[in-house]
Order: C-alpha cells, then structure tokens, then sequence
C-alpha cells in the first residue's frame, strides 16, 4: 500500500459532545452516521462510536473483499476512543463493553442490511456484565440473542431446506420440555441451557467454534455489513429505488446502552411534532424497562411519551431540551430515537419525521410563522405528489376494510355506491338521488353522461391511461381500472370474484387512490383547501416560473379548474362535446351522409351549439387563454357497436340496420391509433373543421375581447397537414370578420404527438404559433406502446425493473424528453416566441413538470385536480435551479 | 439598372455549325436549348436561333414580371443573326422568315407550358410567304393556325362557361355552310374565310385588333412563355415531380422550317436503337408533306424511316451520317425529330431516349462492347426500379386487356387463374393441379398455404404494405391489393363489380404492375435473367460497396433469393413456420396452456420441428449470415377468428368452444400493432425465445460451421429489454454448448423499429452486435400510420402533396431517416463494429438503398425479387460517391 493511502482517513469518532463529522458528511457516513456524527458535535449525549466509510466499502469490492491495510489500525485506535469515553472496556470481563455494529447508507434502505447487537460478550464478559447490571437474566438473555443473531448474520447458520431456523428450534425444545409457551417464563436456567445449545448448533453447521475473541467478533460484524451491500435483497432494492451500487454503505460501530436493565430504565420513539395532523405538540411513546424493538413489536402497549416527565422528571427534562434543539437545529420537525439506561438519557437517532400531506403543510407554513425557515424553505418541504391526498375525499381511516379485489388506482379519491353497469341507468339513477358506482368492463366516449353521473368507476380492463382513467382524472371522478379479477356478466346483471357475487343495487366502494375495490358502503371525508394549504400556494405562486394551465372540456371544469388556480386551458377536446344530449345524433347523421353536401348539411345543425360550447368556456376562462384541439378520434368512435343501439340509430335516423352496419364496417380499423383521426380527417373531410373552426371564431366574435382562442391542429406529421389547415383556418377567420365586423385575435398552433412532427419542428414552427406536446401519444409512438393494451406487459416491466416508471404516469426523459427538447429548442430556433407548452397526463406529474420547467417551456396543462401538484412542481422546479 | 447588369448575357445564339452554348449548359438554357447548341456546335444543320435564358425567366417573376434592360436589344441582336443565317427577314414580305418560340426547362415537362409557332405573319407577309412558297394553301393554313394559337395563348381567348372553343366553332361553321367534314377538304377561300372570322373573334373577345407588328408579336410569344411557367397547371406539375420554382424555363426562339412545302418535304422522328428491344438499328417513322404534328397524330400511317432511303437519298445519307455522330457525341442511344424542306435536313431535337428495361440493358451492354462507354456508366445508364419489369412474368403486350377493376399494384407480375375465395380450397385445387386465384377481403397469416399455392391474389382491402401485399412481395407472387370496388360475398361464393357479378371457378387475371382486375384468361410471358442481364449485374456487384441480403422463411426462397444474388438473410421471420401443416395445432395448444408448464410443454413438441427448419435454411445459405427473428406478432394471429374454425379448434385440443372464446377475447386487443408483441413476448413468456434460440443453436450445431446464424430480438425499445434477452441467449448457448460439445458461434442484435429504440441507440448498441433497422414498423410509429389503415388517407395524401411518396414504399429521409441515422451515428458511436442493415420493404426500394449506402449501413435487405434491384441501387450509389 502506498503511503498516500495509509494516511486516508477511514474512521470518523463521535461521543462526548465531540464528533468528527457531521449531518454534511452523508454520502461519506452514511445518513445514520452522519446524523449521530451531528447530535454529537452540538453536545447531545449519545453513546460513542466511530463510522466507518462508504469509500471502505467501496474500496472492499474493488479490490476482491479486502479492507484498506490502514483500516486496522484505525478501527482499533477509535475502540480505545470510545472505551475511554464510556468508561468501560470493550473485551474485558470486569469492565465490559458491547457494541453494536448497524449499516448506514447514503439514503436508508430499511431491513435491507445486516445490524449486529451486543458485540463483546463470552461466557467470560458474560458474567462481567452479570456483576455489573445486577441482572442475570438480563446477562443470559444478552448472550444467547447475540450467539443468534451472529450465528445467523455473520457466521451463515440458516435453515436448511423445509427445516424451521434451527435456533427457534432449540428455543421451543426447551420450553416444550418446560411445558411453558411465553419467552418470558424462560428461567436464567432455560437461557443458560439454550446459551449451550446454540453454540453446538453454530458448531455443528459451520463446523466452527463460536468465536470468544471480541476483536474477531467485531470484524466479523463489520465484514457481515460490508457483505450485505451486495446481497440479492439489497441489490433488488437499489434496483427498484435507483440507488447505484457504487454508493456503497458505511458501517457505525456503537457503544451498547440498555433500556432493559431496570425500572430506572426505558426507551421510546417520538416525533417533535404530530406526524399526522402537524401540530406543534410533542408526540412519541416510550415504554419502561424496554428494548427498542419492544416499542415496535407491540408485545407490552407503551405509554404516551409525556408521562415519562412523572416518571422520570430529569430525563424527560433532557429529552425536552433536546427535542427543541435538535428541530431548531435541523429546522424540521424530526423523528427520534432514545434510550434511558439507569435513568441517564441517550439519544440513539434523529432524522427528519414521515409526515401526512396534511401535517406537512401545516408544519411548513407554522414554521415559517415562527420564523424557523423561510417561504421558499416551506414550499420545498411539501412533496407536490403528497397534495393528491388533500384534494380528493377519503375514506375514514378508522373504518375496517373489507377488501374484495385490487385494481389499479386511476383517479384518486373515494366512492361508494350501488353498482349499476350501464351508462344510462348511471344516468337515470342519479336523477332519482340514488348513489351509484359505475361497473364496466371498459367505458367508451359513448358512457360519459353515465361516468358523470356516477360516483365512481370501477372498470374490468384498461391501465392508468384507458379511457376510464384519463375521463375519470378529467373529471376528477374516483376510478379503479383494470381490475382484472372481476369477471362481469351484463346479461345476469353482476359480477364476481371468485366466489363472490355482486348484484347491480348491492353496495361497492373503490378506492382510486389504493385501487381497493370493497364490498358494503365506507364513510367518506370531505378536503379542506382553504388556510394553510391556500398559504402555501400563494408562496409557490410566487416563486415558480412556468404557467399551470388545465384541460378542460365543459364551462364547468373551467371553473372548478379556475379555482384550482389554472391559468388558462390548455386543452380543450371537442370530441366530448359531440357526445351531449341530442348532438350525437347530428354527428351520426353527418357520418352516415353519402356526400360533402350532406355532411355539410348536418354540420350546419351542429355549428351553433359548438358555438354556444365556446361561448361558454370562454366566458368561464374571461382573459385566459383557452386552446382549442379541434375533432380528434376517428369516425367510427361515435357510432354505436352493440346491435341494440344500431336499431336505434337506424330507426332514429330513418335508415336500415344494414346501413348502419356497412358504415361500421368500413370504419373499422386494425390499429385505431395510428388511423383516420386528428388532422387527417381534418384534411380528408375539411368541412368537419371548417364548422369548428367557424365556431371557435364567431364564439369569440361574441363573447369579446376577454376571449383568447388558440386553436390547436392535432395529430400533425408533416408540415404540410399544418399549412393547409391553417391557410384553412386563416380564410374562415377573414370570413368571420368581414360577416360580424369584428376582429378576433387567435393563434394557430399544433399538438406534437407523433414523432415525425418533433422530429421535423423546425420546419412546423415556421408556420404554427404554438406548440403543445401530447406526450400521452407521443409516449405511445415513441414505445410502440397501445395505452389500452399495454396493461398486459407494463406492470411486470415496471417489476422487473425493465421499465423505472410507467411512462404514461411519468415522462421518460431518456428518450421522449429527447423529443420532446428537440421539438422545443428547433422549433424556437425557427420561431423565437414560438409558445410550448405540454398537455396530457404529464402535466400534473411533477417529475416531468420538472423537465418541463428544465427545457424552458410556457407551461404545462393538466386536469382540474392536479392543478396545485403542477404549481408546487413547479416552484419547485424554479427553485432548484 | 446598373452597369454590370447591362453587360450580362441573357441570350445564346446556335445555328450555321456555330453555337454559344452547348449540351452542358442545360442549367441556364434548358435541356431543349442546350441540345440546339450542342448539336449546332458539331456541324449538324439546325434552324438558326436564340435561347433566352432560365436567368430571366427568374429575373422576370423576381422584378414584377419585368425583363432586364439589357434583354430587348440583344434579342433584336441575335434576330438579325438568325436572318443572317437563314437568308430571309423576319417581318419582310418579300423575303419572309417565320419564328417558333418554344419553352425549355431543365428537365422536361410535357405539354405544361405553351409554344407558338409561324410567328412572323399578317396579311402582307403572308402573300410573300405563298409567293415564295408557291404554295397557297400552305400560306393561308400557316396564317389561320398562327392566329389560332397565338390568340389563345398569348392573347387568351378562352371558351367561356360550357361553350366550345370558339376558333373550332368558326371552323365548324365552314364546314357546315361548305357540306363538307374533313378540314383537309377546305379549299383556299375557306381558309382566307376563317383568317378573317378568327380576327373578328380576337376583337371580339379581347377588344384588340390581331396584332399585325412581327416585333410585338415576337415579344407576345416571348411574353407567353414565361407566364406559362407560373401557370396552374404547371406549378401542379411541378409539385407533384418535385421540379423547384425558381428553375424557371429558358425560351427557345428558332426559325421555321416546313415538311409541309411540297413532296421534296418531310418529317420524322426516330430513335437511333430499337427503344423496345435494343437492338442496334436504325429505327423511325416518316411523313412526306407532313408537319411534325402529323406523324404524332396518326392521321396519315407513316412510314418506316429506311424508306427516306429511297425518296430522298441525300437528305436520308445526311440523317444516317447525323444520328450515328449524336449517338457516338452523346454516347447514348438517341431519340431525334427532323424535317426535310425541299430537300434539306434540318434537325429539330435530339434527346436521350426513352426505353424498355430490357432495351436499357441491352444498350448498355452493347455500348460496352462497342467500346462507347465504360462498364461504369453502362450500369449507370439503367435505372433500378426498371429492373422490375424484368424479374417477373409478363401479360402478352398485344392481347387486348379487359379491365373489370382497379386496385393496388401490390407486388408485381402477371397471373391468371380460377377464382376461389378460401385458402384451402385454394391449396385442394393447386393439387389437382389447377391454377387459381386467391380472392379474399384481406389476407392473414392462416392464408399462408393458400397463397402459396395460388397464382396470385387479389383482396378488396389494405394497402401496399398490408400482409397479402408483403407476403406476396416476399414469395415474388403477382398481387392486386385493396381493389375497393369488390364487393366479396364468401356465402354466395361470388364476387361483384358493379353489376358484373364473378363466380367462384371463373377465369379471372391480374396485372400486379398496374393493379388491373381483368375477365378471362390472358397468356403470359415469362422472363429471362441471363445475358446481357447477368453481364450487368455482374458489373454492378463490382461497384457496390453496400451488401444485399434478402428477407426469406424457408429453404425454397433462400434457394431462390441465392439465384438472384442474396449475400445473406437479413430477415428471416420465425412466425411464418408456426403456421405451417400441423404445427398451428401446437401453438394454439401453448397458447391455450394455463401455465409456463403447460406453455413448456407443447414447446418441447415445437423444438425439433423449428430446428429442423433451421438446419434447412443455414444448409441452403451455406456460408452466408442468416439473420433469425424472434417470435414477433402478437399471440392472438395465431387463434381462428371465425367459429366454425374455433369449433374445429376446441375439437382437436379436446376443450369446449367458450375456453377458446374467452382465450382469443383475452388476448383481444384494441391496437395490436402497439400490442404485446415481439420481445415483450419474450420477457413475459420467456419459454417462447428459450426454445427458438435452442432450435436456431442446436441447429446450427448439427449443421456444422457454414452455419452462420444471427439472433435478431425484435421491437426493443429499452435496453433492459435486450440485455435481459441476451443473457438468457447467452445461458441457452453455454447449455447447447455443454449438451452436444460443439462450439457456435453466434451474434445477438436486435431490430430498430421502435423511436425510442433509435434515440437511446448509444444504449443499446453497447449490448447489441448487430442493428437491423425495421423500416416497416418504424416508419408506422413515427408518423403513427397503421400500415393497415392508412389507405384510407394515404392516397389522398400523396394526391393533394402533402406527402411526396408512400412513406411505407420510399424511405422517409427527413423523419425518420432522421432516427436511422441518428440510431445508426449513435450505435457505431458505442460500438465501433456494429453491422448495420435495414430489412423490410424499404431494402428494395432504390432511393431507400441509396440513403443507407449515403449513411454508411452494411447491408440492406429485401424480398427475393427487389434483389438484382437493390444491387443496381446500390452500384447507382456507390459510383455517385
């Protein structure tokens, strides 16, 4: 070795309100280190230790699992440290010392690695401790669940085949001789006796003696940690939570303290604040005569934390003044850890507390009023993801649920209902004042009145992006999709999972935000967005840079999206618009029409109530602007498919069934998605858009300057499908004006949803005002991935770790980003105000907010109930940079 | 104007042996002017006369239809050098000269723009032109025919509403008053009648007297060029040959010579070899007192131009000594216009002539050996896409065709054949040895046997790439593809067209060239691919650098893509063999399997039969690659859709009808070409890809060393896709390895055809060996056309320009040749060996084979019959280098 690396630094002492690190040094020491490191330093007693680096481990499989020859006589040099310290002597039997030896990640991968306790002991040391403790049976009960634990963790005892862990084995032959059934009626005796039995059982599977030396224990210990960074748990676990493997663990090594020697002694977790409702209380529990792990396995119940002050006043005093330095410290509400031994206080733990949506709003804005940490500091503290919680209803978290089947969690929120299966009797039902909960295989644009009027949606097939899932999300409706164990029967009016049958009228409840699909009715609760929550938007408001925009179809999700703090629509989809009441019947009219002229004819009966449509919007949205995606779907999706409703259309619209079916037919198409929809009908049947786009024009004409129409050409690939409709657009437009005598200002932009047209911006942008990516499309091409059949794949992508997201809840950067930042950079290239924006699904995520804000976009569009998750996405996103 | 723009030269003088431009000036005076140059230049006898350039033309629309200043004085120049020449005066009674003013652009655009020809007459003039002619009629004719075009091209006098043209109109008039029908048989007065009427009609429709100044008429005609450039019908033109705007035309202005003075005239036009067959001989047709126009007209028979021989001995001895200095000047075979006036050859065109692929090939080959040209430019000199015409039967030319429909020309050839509309039956009656046609509404992947069996097929539905038109393409079978005006009635057995209704059994042909749908049977011509055709090849393969694979799935094609020169299979799909006799059976067995044992099982029936299929192809590509796909298409292609096959089904596997139903429902899905397909198979049913690796390597074990296979994983998108296929590969290698001793060796790389794939190419290659681009599906997903679907616009598409091709027959350059390039740079980036090719129908598409020479690929590789085609493209581009 050279005498370079002799000189690194390995080992980091902290104890006796001293400490080498400190909470900086987490990628070095590890979080846990780091933080204990910290609590020393600001003169917290905790017990001593050191920490031994991640580089060490790093160094450790880099160089075939051999330790850096300078680690020795470092560890060895910081044990004399701590003996010191503590005032005992770690190996010696008058004076014993245990430690433990716990790993320590950059970011904690909990039960993930090896922790070994009470490091030192022999049968020597044992009846060391026994003198010292007073406590035999604290000594035994020591050493026979260290033997365990480094039988099991360092020395590889385990069960053998279909055997039972042979240690739990010898546990119940003793009390089975003993006819006892408690641990806890284990006499000193039983536990000496199990004390020989282990060592025989490491003896006979290992073919070792049980080490006695405390110095090879200790390296044993610390080897085991090392090695359980790259056992398989641990290296799924980084795979799954992208943690890289070359992070490595540090390894802290600590002076034991006891909880369990007395009633002088106790232990306890607690939180600075409450974790669940954020406020400023001090909230834990501890229990007397305890190890930690008791508090957490629930065998004794423990008591509130504040009666620790009666039961021992100066520790509690302690623990009072420490709590109120370390949050103070760390200007966050923590979440700690402590030990009474022999009525001295040790602290074991600290570390920012978990917290509900709810309290760590709550907790934010408190701390900004008492002046701990700044506005910007708040709005970093609350995860935008968190907000979902607060803005849909929840089912009442006392109330025991009875869980029927699982699906996946479309759209937040919770429903109960009565199950109906059909759109219409949705529809009907709700008129009558009854609750119902919407049950179908899959919905299809033809069963919005019927999702509207439902509570919630529970569907058979579909993943989070089906039509389900993304109208329920719009509306935000509660939804469950893809429940594949539902097997639904129309004709018998129920549906069942395995045994059990659900009637149409019996009580279901989803939860959307869970996927839990349950039998009866559960009681709900309401959100509450008014004081702290609204405080701390306003502050995002004031520090994000990219615009929140929402997409909305209907006059009312405009408002409800206004109040969510929209800015403007980002997406308006007329197709929705084509399904209302006796609208449908126009537009089948126009499609069955042989000719131009005929179409013509029945598009001329739909113009003034898409008009009246836009009227309304843009008199909800007054001032903001509001983009129009004119005609999206292919035909075909506004036809009936069910031979019922084919007669009736038939009959309705003065025709033969055979009529009907022969236009169906040659509709149909293999792969809708990639087929006559968006512009291409557009170009194909111009009088379609004509009518809208005279519409969206002479709305505006109306309703007046406070109307601002962007429309928006979908499903554009080449610039040419952009040129001619917007020619097309700017001549309806000079019609319009020259006929009300009123000028309207509009944009003409496109969606970018097909490769092609990103890969060509340069080109579109010469000619569009606007861009706005569909990234749900544009994910859809870019994958090659159907939305609506990816389900049977996607899920064991994402668990197999072949995928990192599902990439239609999250954008993925690596290669749509990559679209995505080269149709924004050429297409500003060719146009420098060229305005970008993004709709879709991605708009409320707030990684891909993120990236939005990165590459500089306008904004970003999203349904109504993302709207603040988008906001706080977005100041953080400004924040960070 | 300023100075220098007085200086600049804006018109080129030819005639007398003289000439200031030549053949390579074709840029500036277009291809018509610079061929007068070149050929005035040599000596040979062209009327006199001045090319204004392509430079004014632009000048012209640039200025506000201005000339440049310099442009009057140097045409008045040159029309007195012309006068020089010719020894007549233009504008002089008694001594007249005649003009013609003709366009030129750089390349041809027949019949698009306007010419004027006898400009130069009024009344005056004209009794000089009779007195000089001595020819009456020809002197009035020439007068009214010139005030006839002149009036409507340059004055525009133009029908109105649904009237008839009004000239024709007056010369009706004549007719009728005279009783007679044939305008030959109007006599001298009739014609002066109608000069007279044709003034009054230019006054009355233009308010001008016919203008009688030969100087203004001279920049009338001068005037009506250029405007036609800009002209609606050319400007379509333009657009649709892809001819840039600011080409502009050049002007032609020449003196007039007449075939038409007497029986001492002439005119004809022939080509220097036989334009059909190659053959070196003289070959033409003449009139004697004829005008050009005449002999194209067919009013007269013309005769065959040896027989000038003996009528006109001296002009025919110039002509002789003329055609073979052009052909030996042009070092091409030529197409020439000449007329003999009273005895005195004038050569009037002379252009490269238009010829037969197999006219091409013998010329070229001819040429070579005639020492005229290189074997370069001989390969040079026959275009790719010819080449087709010769690799497939022919109908006979002579038979007269009766066109009952028209559809796609899908893949091309002749058949004819009795219809049959099933698969089977079609396969039952190849075996009694009966030649039929497959009709069906489209094919699918069950009809295999069928269309095997069949001569061609035809199908009312999908588009180019549809499967009937790709599978055909790929077993060189004759295909007409979605003939929509087939109305298919598999109950009745009968299809009809209109109230042409045809049996099942009846004599039907196609024509896969035209897309012609024709009643009865028409004799076939079959080709010839020795001689001169495998001299050129042979000369090609020596130019190009670009290899040529060829996508083929069984041991008969790989045989016959080896004769026409495959270097390998760069596509050999797996899913074509699954179908094959009895194998289906156990397919549909793994398919309907509960478990993976149950999948496990029926593919251990699979793997000898796949192996066996295996040692078939690698034997017959003896030492050449064999690129094996994966398993690609979605399992349900492998289900009966229809019941009576679905009965058939449940009874062979023994299960119930509704087990099938539910199972083909299950895998039903809404957009299969972005469904579970390719290797999402394989990582959700990774016993699938296990037992085709094993079969391929076990394999190419047994085959022994000329075995070369390639293992092609398709539609990744996400590298995690391909390293985990990889491994699994891997591991099969070592356990076939260890199995039978042997070591193979092996590439594993995987399709491009996914966007994502080519965007994260970096990624991937540092896995993959090898990339094969699949243009097919890339081209779908990034302009999210279903290939299936998109007839439905594409035509109009194309049509209306918004495209410039099918996407899916010519490689897109500009988008998603972006992403093949881009994969392509990135991949070799990662891995600087990486073997590139492209498979899918682009591989045989010349302008494609071009663009992957131009980007550095490997190989490319097409359908058996696209082979010689893809070679010639590739030499083309190799020697364009």
């Amino acid at each position: 070795m050279s005498k370079a690396q002799q000189e690194e630094k390995y080992v980091y002492f902290f104890g006796d309100g001293k400490a080498e690190g400190s909470a900086e040094m987490r990628n070095l020491l590890g979080g846990k280190g780091a933080n204990l490191a910290e609590m020393s330093g600001l003169g917290i007693p905790v017990p001593a230790g050191f920490t031994i680096t991640t580089e060490v481990c790093t160094y450790y499989y880099d160089n075939d699992k051999q330790y850096p020859d300078a680690l020795e006589k470092q560890v060895m040099d910081n044990v004399a440290k701590l003996e010191n310290v503590m005032g005992g002597k770690f190996g010696d039997a008058t004076n014993p010392l245990l430690l433990s030896v716990r790993s320590g990640a950059r970011v904690s991968m909990p039960g993930m690695m090896e922790t070994v306790l009470n490091l030192g002991l022999n049968d020597e040391i044992t009846e060391g401790l026994i003198v010292r403790s007073n406590n035999p049976r604290f000594g035994w009960d020591s050493y026979r669940r260290f033997i365990q634990t480094y039988g099991d963790v360092v020395m590889g005892v385990a069960p053998e085949g279909i055997e039972i862990d042979p240690f739990e084995a010898a546990i119940e032959e003793v009390k089975e001789k003993r006819g006892i059934q408690d641990d806890l009626d284990m006499t000193v005796e039983d536990l000496k006796t199990l004390v020989d039995m282990f060592k025989d059982i490491v003896k006979k599977r290992t073919g070792q003696n049980f080490p006695t030396d405390p110095i090879e224990q200790l390296w044993g210990g610390i080897g085991a940690v090392f090695g359980s960074w790259q056992a398989d748990r641990a290296i799924t676990y980084r795979r799954l939570e992208n943690i890289p493997g070359d992070w490595g663990t540090a390894v802290n090594v600590q002076s034991m303290v006891y909880g369990n020697m007395g009633d002088d002694c106790a232990t306890g977790v607690a939180f600075t604040r409450d974790p669940s409702t954020g406020e400023n209380i001090f909230y834990g529990e501890f229990l007397t005569n305890a190890q930690g792990e008791d508090v957490v396995a629930g065998v004794r119940t423990p008591e509130p934390v504040d009666r620790l002050k009666s039961r021992q006043p100066e520790a509690y005093q302690t623990l009072e003044d420490i709590y109120q330095t370390l949050e103070k410290h760390y200007r966050d509400m923590q979440d700690i850890e402590f030990t009474v031994q022999q009525s001295k206080l040790w602290m074991l733990q600290t570390r920012g507390g978990k917290r509900t949506a709810a309290a760590a709003v709550k907790i934010a804005v408190d701390m900004v009023n008492e002046g701990l940490i700044t506005q910007s500091e708040a709005v970093q503290r609350v995860e935008p993801e968190q907000l979902d919680q607060l803005l849909h209803p929840t089912f009442d978290p006392t109330f025991e649920r009875n869980v029927l089947a699982k699906g996946l969690p479309a759209s937040p929120g919770a429903a109960s209902g009565k199950v109906v299966f059909l759109a219409e009797e949705a529809e009907e039902a709700a008129e009558q004042g009854e609750q119902v909960l919407l049950v179908r295989l899959e919905t299809s644009p033809e069963d919005i009145g019927g999702m509207n009027a439902a509570q919630g949606i529970l569907t058979a097939r579909g993943g989070m992006t089906s039509h389900a899932a993304v109208v329920a999300r719009g509306m935000g409706k509660c939804c469950v999709a893809g429940c594949g164990d539902l097997v639904i029967d129309y004709t018998a009016n129920q549906f069942s999972v395995g045994d059990t049958v659900v009637k149409g009228g019996d009580w279901v409840s989803i939860d959307g935000s869970t996927g839990e699909v349950m039998l009866g009715q559960v009681p709900t609760q309401e959100p509450e967005l008014s004081g702290d929550f609204a405080t701390l938007m306003s502050w995002a408001d004031e520090f994000r840079t990219l615009n929140v925009r929402t997409n909305a179809d209907t006059p009312h999700d405009s408002a409800v999206a206004r109040e969510f703090g929209a800015e403007g629509i980002g997406l308006c989809r007329t197709e929705h618009m084509f399904f209302e009441g006796d609208r449908i019947n126009i537009v089948r009219e126009m499609i069955l029409a042989d000719d131009e002229q005929g179409r013509r004819r029945a598009l001329e009966k739909l113009l003034p109530i898409q008009r009246g449509d836009f009227e309304g919007i843009f008199n909800a949205m007054a001032g903001l602007p509001v983009t129009v995606r004119l005609l999206d779907p292919p035909l075909h999706e506004f036809l009936p498919h069910e031979s019922d409703q084919q007669e009736e259309m038939a009959r309705r619209l003065d025709t033969s069934l055979r009529v009907i079916q022969d236009k169906v037919e040659s509709l149909n198409e293999f792969n809708p998605m990639l087929g006559h929809r968006g512009c291409r009908l557009g170009i194909t049947y111009p009088e379609i858009y004509e009518m809208q786009v005279r519409a969206i024009l002479e709305a505006a004409a109306n309703v007046g300057s406070k109307a601002v129409p962007e429309i928006m050409i979908p499903l554009v690939g080449t610039v040419k499908e952009f040129t001619e409709l917007k020619i097309m657009t700017d001549r309806i437009a000079r019609a319009v004006e020259s006929e009300t005598g009123k000028r309207v200002a509009y944009l003409v932009g496109t969606m970018i949803e097909i490769p092609r047209a990103a890969l060509t911006a340069a080109e579109i942008a010469e000619h569009a005002e606007f861009f706005s990516f569909g990234t749900n499309d544009l994910t859809q091409m870019t994958y090659g991935y159907s939305r609506d059949d990816a389900g049977k794949f996607l899920g064991e992508y994402v668990e197999k770790g072949i995928l990192e997201n599902d990439p239609f809840q999250t954008l993925d950067q690596t290669g749509v980003g990559q679209l995505v930042e080269l149709g924004t950079k050429n297409g500003r290239g060719a146009r420098g105000d060229l305005k970008v924006g993004i709709c879709g699904e991605h708009g409320g995520d707030p990684a891909s907010v993120h990236f939005c804000h990165n590459i500089g976009m306008d904004y970003v569009s999203c349904s109504p109930f993302r709207i603040p998750i988008a906001r706080l996405a977005a100041a953080h996103a400004a924040l960070e940079d």
